[in-house]
Order: structure tokens, then C-alpha cells, then sequence
């Protein structure tokens, strides 16, 4: 009897996901090593036409990591951003003048037809436009004057994991570019700093057990972790389908903090830097609410949790420490997943390429 | 034995937030006739200033008023936003070059720190600068060049709500009059309108009876209806404490459908108009799915849904439908926090100002 061909092989839950996770250092040394002298190119030519205003587009994911872009792009080179609401463009036709504004497209596929329009529109609208994707042939990048290929390679997990830190570097080499900074220079400790975080999978797994029965958990940052914060959020609904609410500590205090108590668990993503320090009035009141408090981050900010994660921060500038907080974060996701007895590689309704228009 | 003070009176849970509700339609009849003329003189004179972007930053319920502004900003006068995250300047002391940019802050109090802290840079680093909020006299009115008193009076529940559509509809006669139109002719019907939508609060207690037990909500819409997605869960969650998820229609196909099934009902608020054409497949997707589907919108919407509230679209604006859409969720946050045996007025851990630095 031969060999079963791999189709024939049975699937074993989480498989592609927690391949595609492990990836993730190969593929932030590729971006370093192959990627980086066009991105700065790029960024060259762009910062030459001098863009006064940012639009980011994107959805899902890609959101998240747009969103990364925009704190990078506010902080490092003091431009104002907006992140696009698209039915203004698709649904309601507006017609703006773009004239000086950059528009940055970030899709893992750069497929989804509505992007590929917002694109064309802000084209036309006189923008500078540029596509993130992973996909050099897309249709997306067709459309888009300037294009980075973020070098990930296929994904074939339904939750997109090493696309999103491959996305978050090109953004930063990007931006990095931008001001004539050494992004490459700065980001060469993160591949070998990701494999020690990807790891310490026992550490996630102890982790996970906590919340096998939750029925709902609330995930906070400020600053640069906000990103990660959200696509924590969204990692975790759509592998677990727990509801999982995303704030920023300056919004949880502004309401939803009535949520949380000991049935809420909270994770907490603390940068070490201006982030965290500005969260610190957050992470104080949630301690003396009692709440359950996991703290993705500093060693001295885990100590004084309830438990959490120890990332690497030391001699990492706090605008690339999401590149390696949100990997104890999809770890958790995937094995809060696994631990409830679903397939963290195919959730329930969720397409790889959404052709919302 | 002469009549208890009032602070002797037992008190009933929500009275205070039910009264301010109630107090909407002549809110907007106040800001119809007494408030339009200065905003239109505002208006006119930050039009004549010819901003080219426009920065919006505001926090809880106003930054969902915000989104709803940003909608209007783009849609009908095509200019590019952005929502200010306001921690690039309050913590990473970020320093952008904002001439030509218009830099909105919209705030109940007009008393939060960071909000103050924000505009007051914004207007050093050169944007023109407008305050948006219900006190004339707050801090936030006095380092702005310009201000709009929403005329709301005071608001003494916790959970925002008159002070909500009054922001709405400030901000809606703003933008028409920085194009020239005539908004308060355009808005003239919607105080009697919004007082045939409070009268129906027997339809909403029906409806909460639904969602007294539930775990979890999620609730979606696209466009103008996105900001009362928004807003509907955030008050819900302020109010009952049921962990509420708000999704533009788009994006909750890019994973959190995972979600939605038979267990977790959703809510859409359908406007009449582009925004829930744009909806329609999200919609047919959820009903495919079994999900138990609560519609706000127009009578033809609701009929294919599970259940829902049908709202007096005929002859509103599309632009107009929020302000009026909000109300059937607001009753339903306070009749399911009262069915759950919570007080509306009063939740767990929320202030009124909230002093996020």
C-alpha cells in the first residue's frame, strides 16, 4: 500500500495555524534581509512628494496593523492620519480632494474588492497611493502606485498570524524610511527575540486554562500595544468565539469598566515605554477592583499581576515591541481553542478573502 | 411634618435616565430655534478658513458622535478625517505640523484633561480648533477658537443620552452649514418625530424581555447607522453590563461571524438609504445563519427580521436617520438593565468626567 497523500492525511486541529505562527522569525529575517532596501526605496520616493496627510485602509487584521501605522506615522513623523471609514467611498460615493495625502492599503491578499476600489478612488482623487500585501500579483497592488510585498508567504490558516507581524515590520521599515532613520539596524535583535517567545509554548498553555470556560474577556492597552490589543481580541473571537472587548485604558475607564470585575478577566498589553507608563492609572484601578489581571509585558509589570507573560523588552524600542506581544497572544488564542475542542486552522463562517463591496 | 427634600425621596431606579431621555425632542426643538443661527455663523466662518482635513478626538459617547460627524465630513463635503488617537500627543508628546487641518473635539463636560491637553496642542501646532460640547463655560470651550453649545442642559445620568442626539444634530446643522445648506429646514420634522419614537417604549419593553438572559449581543449596521451600532452597545454595556459587540457589516465578515449564531442575537440598525442597501448581504448572510435577527429600521426591514422597531424613515434624510434611530436602543439599554434588576442611572464605576490624563 502506498503512502496516504496529504489530502488523505487526517487533519490534526490547529495544525496550519501553529505551522504558520512558527514561521514568523523566518519570515521577520526575510523582510529584514531581502525585503528592507526596497521598502526604503519606496519610502524614499514617497517622502519625496512630501504627503501632508495619511489615510489607512484596511479591514480585519490588516486593520489592526494599520492602526500600528498610524501611531508610528503620528509619533515619528508628526503627519495628522485618519484610518478610512470605506462606505464613504464604495457606498456613498464621496468625492474628496486628495491632493498631498498618502493612502496605505494594508490586505494580507490584496484581493478584497472593495479595497481595490477605495484604492482606485483615492487614485483618481489625487492621492499618493501605496498597497501592504503579501500577494505581489494582486489586484490590489495593481491599482496602488507604490507597492510592498511583506514577504510572509502563503497563509493558509483561516486567522492570520504571521502576515500581521510581517505587515507591522514592513509598516515600520516603512515609516522608518520615511524619516531617514535605520529601521533595519534598529529591528535585527526581532527574529532571534521571536523564537524565544515562541518557545515558551508550556508557559501559554498554563496561561490558556484560565480562560477554557470564560464567557467573556476584556483586552487593554494604550499607546503603541493598542494595535495588539485589538487583534488579541479579534484572534480570540474568531478561533475560541469568545466575546473578547478591546479598549484602550483611557476608553475602559470612560464606561465599560462596568463590566469588569472577578467574572471579567482582563489581559492587559503593557509596552515598555510612554505606553505602559500611561496605562499605569488603569492597570491601578483594576487592581483594586479585583480584577483577574494577566499582563502581557515588562517583567516588573508581570510581578505585580495576577499572572502573565514576560516579554523581552529590554534594548527594544517600544514602537517594535507589538512585532513580539502579540505572538504570546495568537499562542493563546490557538490554545484557548484547542483546550474548548474546536480547530483553531478552520473557524465557523470565516472566508480567507471577504469580497464585502 | 413638612414634604421630604428631595434628596430624602427614595429613589427609583433610572428615573433620572428615563427623564433625560424624555427631555429629547425639545432638546432638538432648542437647538433647531435657538441654536442653529450661531452654528451657522460658526460654520461659515471656519468654511471661509477653507480647512483641508479635518481631526476629530473626543472619547465614550462623543467619539461615537464624532464618527457619526466624520461620516457627514466626508460624505457630503468630501473632506479627509481622521479620529485623533489621543495618546500620540498626550503621551508621546507628538508634534504635527496641522495648518490647514480643522481639529473638532466634541465632549459632554468639556472638562476631561486629556481632551483639553489635546485641543490646546492641536491649536499651538496650527489647526483651527472647534469645541463641540453642552458647557459653554468648561475648560475645553475656553482653549478652543471656536464653540458649540449643544444646549442640552445639565445631564445628571450616568449613561449619556439627550446630551448624544444633541451632539448629533449640532454637529449635522455644522456641516450643513459649512456647504450652505439649509439644515434646520431639512431637521425641522424631527422633534415630533422623536417624540412618536419615545412614546412607543412598550414596543422596546417587548423587545428587552429578549435579551434580559443573554450572554452576549452583537450589533451592526454600515454608514451613517455604524456610529448607532456603536453607540447602542456602548450603552448597553454601561448600562446592563451584557458584553456588546459592534461591528461594521463589513468587517463582521472578516471574522467575528464566527460568532454569531443561534446563541448570540444580533442587532442591525438598517438606514433607509445607501448604508442598509450596503448592509443587504450581510443581513441575508446572518438570516442564512439562523441568527436571531432584531432589526431598527424601516417597516420593510423589519418585517423579514426575527423582530425589531420599526422607525419613521419617509421623508428623513439618511443623514438625519441617527438621531433618531439611537432612541429604541437607548429604552433597550434601560429596559433590560431594569429587567435585570440594575439601576440605569447609577452603573458600577463610572463617573461622569472622566479624568484620563
Amino acid at each position: 500500500m502506498s503512502a496516504p497523500t496529504p489530502s488523505q492525511q487526517p487533519h490534526v486541529p490547529g495544525r496550519i495555524m501553529s505551522g504558520e505562527m512558527a514561521e514568523q522569525p523566518a519570515v521577520l529575517r526575510r523582510i529584514l534581509e531581502e525585503g528592507a532596501p526596497v521598502i526604503r526605496e519606496t519610502a524614499e520616493q514617497i517622502a519625496g512628494r512630501n504627503p501632508r496627510f495619511v489615510l489607512l485602509t484596511a479591514r480585519g487584521t490588516s486593520d489592526n496593523a494599520a492602526l500600528y501605522a498610524k501611531y508610528l506615522l503620528e509619533v515619528l513623523l508628526g503627519k495628522p492620519c485618519g484610518l478610512t471609514s470605506m462606505s464613504t467611498t464604495t457606498a456613498y460615493e464621496a468625492k474628496a480632494d486628495l491632493t498631498d495625502c498618502l493612502v496605505i492599503t494594508v490586505s494580507q491578499s490584496g484581493g478584497s474588492p472593495d479595497l481595490v476600489a477605495s484604492t482606485k478612488a483615492a487614485r483618481e482623487a489625487g492621492a499618493i497611493t501605496l498597497a501592504v500585501t503579501n500577494n505581489a500579483d494582486s489586484p490590489l497592488a495593481e491599482v496602488s502606485e507604490f507597492h510592498i510585498d511583506v514577504l510572509a508567504g502563503p497563509e493558509k490558516a483561516l486567522p492570520a498570524t504571521k502576515t500581521y507581524t510581517a505587515e507591522l515590520l514592513a509598516l515600520y521599515l516603512f515609516v522608518e524610511g520615511m524619516r531617514g532613520g535605520n529601521g533595519p539596524e534598529t529591528a535585527k535583535a526581532l527574529p532571534e527575540l521571536a523564537e524565544s517567545v515562541l518557545a515558551r509554548g508550556d508557559e501559554v498553555k498554563a496561561l490558556a486554562g484560565r480562560y477554557r470556560f470564560a464567557e467573556r474577556m476584556v483586552i487593554t492597552s494604550r499607546g503603541y500595544g493598542y494595535p495588539t490589543a485589538k487583534e488579541a481580541a479579534l484572534k480570540l473571537m474568531e478561533t475560541s468565539y469568545i466575546p473578547a472587548l478591546s479598549y484602550s485604558g483611557a476608553d475602559l475607564l470612560h464606561g465599560p469598566l462596568a463590566m469588569v470585575d472577578n467574572i471579567s478577566p482582563v489581559i492587559a498589553v503593557v509596552t515598555d515605554g510612554k505606553g505602559g507608563e500611561a496605562l499605569q492609572p488603569v492597570l491601578d484601578r483594576l487592581k483594586d477592583r479585583g480584577a483577574d489581571l494577566v499582563v502581557i509585558g515588562p517583567a516588573a509589570q508581570v510581578d505585580t499581576a495576577s499572572s502573565g507573560f514576560v516579554l523581552p523588552t529590554e534594548g527594544v524600542a517600544e514602537e517594535l515591541q507589538p512585532i513580539l506581544e502579540i505572538m504570546p497572544l495568537q499562542m493563546l488564542a490557538y490554545e484557548v481553542t484547542i483546550a474548548r475542542g474546536q480547530d483553531p486552522d478552520a473557524p465557523r463562517a470565516l472566508a480567507k478573502v471577504t469580497e464585502t463591496r
